[in-house]
């Protein structure tokens, strides 16, 4: 169980690693909604494998195809399949740790849950899967854009190397510029040199990638427990290797006092504004007009081209070695797969939020 | 909507906080229980407010009642509903912020949701409602007793004042020797302190609190989007005031290189363990059977006992003063909130796991 | 499990038939409805036991009191919890039948799925459930008014009286002119007679109740699962003593030829109508605007007031003798049960259906 | 929406007639399962086209292929997709019908519904898309075959032939013995007749299929919602073309006396049985151990192949043709699918019972 996400608008993914393919059904989109195939496979195309010095050298054309729910250019109000085949598995890198459990990874907690699991390349835990996310995220980001709602994401942080600026502070356009997704060149320039290092090392290291999502209307939020952040907080948390969600203030705001931390309410051009923003957007899970920001932590990936001591089915002592190419960081692909599960989150709560009252 | 928690084992709460009454049903939890209703009164009596200095002066004695699937002192397997009835209610404090948005309150954006809203007290967005969740967490608890799984939280930082020692390394059985709820004496004094003077300067604070669940079977959690720390965030967050979450290495953990970071595996007694516990107990979104450990981050309420600039109804400018009696800090008495979510959480993946596998 | 119903407007249930009392929470009404709370309680008292000689002679008030959700007469979209505290139990009526199973009751089958029940007056499986279903239904019938939805229900066979009268032949307006509620008085009558007989002869009888919607619009209802008519058929089919569901032309429709059967369109003062309406105004699963029509068989129920051959828990033969004051025939109670349901249905679709298209 | 069915097991499923692929998602499938692929294609078989003179004529081979959540054979705990290509389309056939509502078809109501719609050989609402069910279904076949849970399904009426015998007076091995799915095999040559008189006259007919499930245990089923023959109800009215449900004595049940009517309860080689079984295998929502069986109503198919007056999407008076190749009864190709949501309703909810008590 576990692999829908969404309320209104639900999403189920399915697929291994080194299955034949992976994909998703995405449920309950509004009909009419002109489609633009090309930006699908755009996303995708940011997250694929390949894309730089510093993301994994395995090459992975995810080419995608829509199989349902679209109709001469338009949805239909039916579930849309997207559909990935799976190329270039080389299988045979995995045969090494079939029987056994990699450190850190989900191949002991699998094996103990089902008794079974498709150990080739991670199986279902793979990060492949958040390719599935991201090409249904890319119809919530349509949706949304029909509404004039703008999702962004860029790596603020990697190992030590911190960008202290505030997103409001940064050229939001300039995330593409280069390889590792950050808009600030300078820090950009450093994060790369210290992932290279990184990778030359034959180790990993982690990150964080900042969410912003402007022109929320006021109103989306379902609480008590579908508060805006928590559903926002469960859907980062579901991404691969990420150990921590903050929003707004965060863990820094447990240090101020709430006469300063309080938004003041005033009036500008007719409109209700705050005169700050703590509160990242969302008040009482609700959101507020601001612009909602947030932060998402990830860890240094498990897989390391190091030996390291680990057991075997039997319980008995191995050396597990590293094999394969993988990302010496996560956070440069994990951008459109943060922005696409912020799409998703949002646009479920924009079309809830359509019959909040009479 | 949104007003419901958990898979199989659901809770749905209601009730304003100066409505008539609170209350919780419990859907799914299994027959055959035998629940101590003393237990369910104790649980509620740690979050109920005039408990201390450090805590709202207010009064309200928050007896529970259950009324309905429970049979000479065992669950049936049918809805267990529990009734919290409001006393004390004092509305006629809050007639002045009727019309009035107070800065950082739900007041707006349910205004704005809702079109209408239960001024008095916050109405639904009042922290009064966690303690139909820490009821229903209770007979959580008692379902995970008897499987001997522990759960624990305590306050591990208000304002700027740290604890530094993990978790591992206190004494959990003193959780409830202070008023603050830091199992460390020294440190609880500096908060407690802390929290006093803010307390005098008619201002708020914020805390962190850190959850610790001991005894956690291999297998719980159901990936893709229902890991088990993406719902522990998702209910975590959920809670009034929170702001972050965090769990094995959190935020820190992205500094680190995968070599560190790695949880080699050994095997001690027959039973596979890892040597450290950066994973925090949960590999892949499922339990790996080493201890869970988290932080929460709560902010520094928002209500404040100083006039603070904002806006009415209309859109003009007013000022809202400090009216009633409000916690300075809310960590002391939302570690209840934190252990009734988590239990609720672990409860619920411990029943859907029943039937991973043949 | 299994105590709620609806995805967008979403009941939950709970109470037995001597416990404290039995309830219902409405989650996902929509904010700015002016609930009218004696519509509730009038609906109530069509439902409550002891309103004729054909219904059970058990006094219950069944008053209820709303605790959430509604302000200064209004719903908030908050969640509306309903209470009804349970009278005149009597339960040393049912200590006799402590141990043992009746006859095509649920004590053997909750007994095998739980190992537990409340064997008083039949606990959970009892139809005093239904009234906490008729609260909410009350709530559904009034958010329906506002958009001219109307909701009928009547008795159109007891026993083998079956009244040949289609629906539109009716005056529906005269439902509630006798004890049974059947609009044509004569059948009434006959029905009556009949239900009387049964009584005196300590035995009981089925029936049928037949459902009226009028005034729906086209578009409700969610293909392919969540079929208009299948959301229907499952409302019914989950109230007690239903063993059948038909709509449109029903199980006499499987006789029919394509070409006697299908509905031809025509353009009636710019609407599309339907000629015919064997398709009970769904076509796909959903609504077309056409009236909907439908039948729920009722069983005879299964206490009567005569000894009947069973076995106790141990499996031994024994005697379960009629005790206790119950109907002879359920239907005339049914009907706004029936109404309830069918209120709950369409109230749920019509919100879904807000979002179908852009 | 409501492309979903199932809790515990819950299937998805995607695809339009004359799109690129039909399939379904299958999630929350224990691991462990040795699943036969074979049979799961020869269940589509049994559905599929072109069987024989009194089905269409259209040829699709409906060859299936497993993409995830089996590895080795044997079912992993992660989502199972299962993927069928559409064929011999023939979309030209449709374009006569692209701006008409054909009578008694989904036409006018996707129409009213989403504002477009596939109209190629009826889209999303074509009952193409019970192959995906039937897929799903053989799935849950084969976890409820390792429980000794049998399901089976034939005709037992087409127009006005009844076969009046019970299931219980049938040699159920007989069913696929001739191409109606009649065990009885004189009835078998006049419903064949029937059907072929039907087609001749280029008309349809509708008919009956039986369910029986065998061996189902005690405890199954979730009341008060999701009682067992509730949830049938609603799989079986989700299927396209049905009009009825009932189950146990049904409709005839309603004319019967509660003395009659009730099911005495013995003890039979130390199990608890009934004399009679005219609750149909289920009280009170629960199954009791006795066979289940019900009656699923389904009325002639809309498509005939005569001229018919209807209106295009202008409200303006046309003539629909009768093109293309139909069924003149779907009930013989209905049986699969009868057997295949059983099969899914029962294993979602042996599932569910798992954690039923303690």
């Amino acid at each position: 169980m576990g692999n829908s996400y969404g309320k209104r608008l639900r999403i189920t993914t399915f697929g291994e690693s080194h299955g034949k393919a992976i994909g998703v059904i995405v449920d309950g989109c509004p009909a009419g909604l002109a489609l633009d195939e090309n930006f699908i496979q755009s996303e995708l195309d940011r997250r694929k494998p390949g894309q730089s010095k510093i993301t994994t050298q395995r090459k992975e054309k995810d080419e995608m195809q829509i199989l349902s729910g679209v109709f001469e250019g338009r949805t239909t109000g039916t579930p849309i399949q997207i559909l990935i085949w799976n190329q270039d598995a080389k299988s045979k890198d995995y045969s090494h740790i079939a029987e056994k459990f990699r450190p850190s990874h989900a191949d002991y907690t699998y094996h103990q849950k089902f008794g079974i699991r498709d150990y080739r390349g991670g199986g279902r835990s793979s990060a492949r899967e958040t390719a599935a996310r991201v090409a249904a995220g890319a119809i919530a980001k349509q949706l949304l854009a029909s509404e004039n709602i703008e999702i962004y994401a860029y790596v603020s942080q990697v190992g030590d190397i911190r960008l202290e600026k505030s997103y409001n502070e940064l050229d939001l356009s300039k995330i593409e510029d280069n390889i590792v997704r950050c808009p600030d060149a300078e820090m950009a320039e450093r994060m790369i040199d210290l992932i290279d290092g990184v990778r030359k090392d034959r180790d990993t290291i982690g990150g964080i990638v900042t969410g912003v999502i402007k022109g929320v209307p006021p109103g989306l939020g379902e609480p008590v427990f579908d508060r805006l952040h928590a559903e926002l907080a469960k859907a980062m948390m579901s991404i691969n290797a990420v150990k921590g969600f903050e929003y707004g203030s965060g863990f820094e705001g447990v240090k101020m006092r709430g006469s300063e931390h309080n938004d003041l309410m005033v009036t500008e051009n007719d409109q209700f504004r705050t005169k700050t923003n703590f509160s990242g957007g969302i008040q009482g899970g609700i959101s507020n007009g601001e612009d909602i920001y947030f932060n998402v932590a990830f860890k240094p990936v498990a897989t390391i081209m190091k030996d390291q001591e680990s057991v075997d089915e039997k319980g008995e002592s191995t050396i597990v070695s590293g094999k394969g190419r993988h990302d010496p960081c996560v956070v440069p692909r994990a951008v459109p797969i943060v922005e696409a599960m912020a799409a998703l989150v949002i646009a479920d709560f924009y079309l809830l939020n359509k019959t909040s009252k009479l």
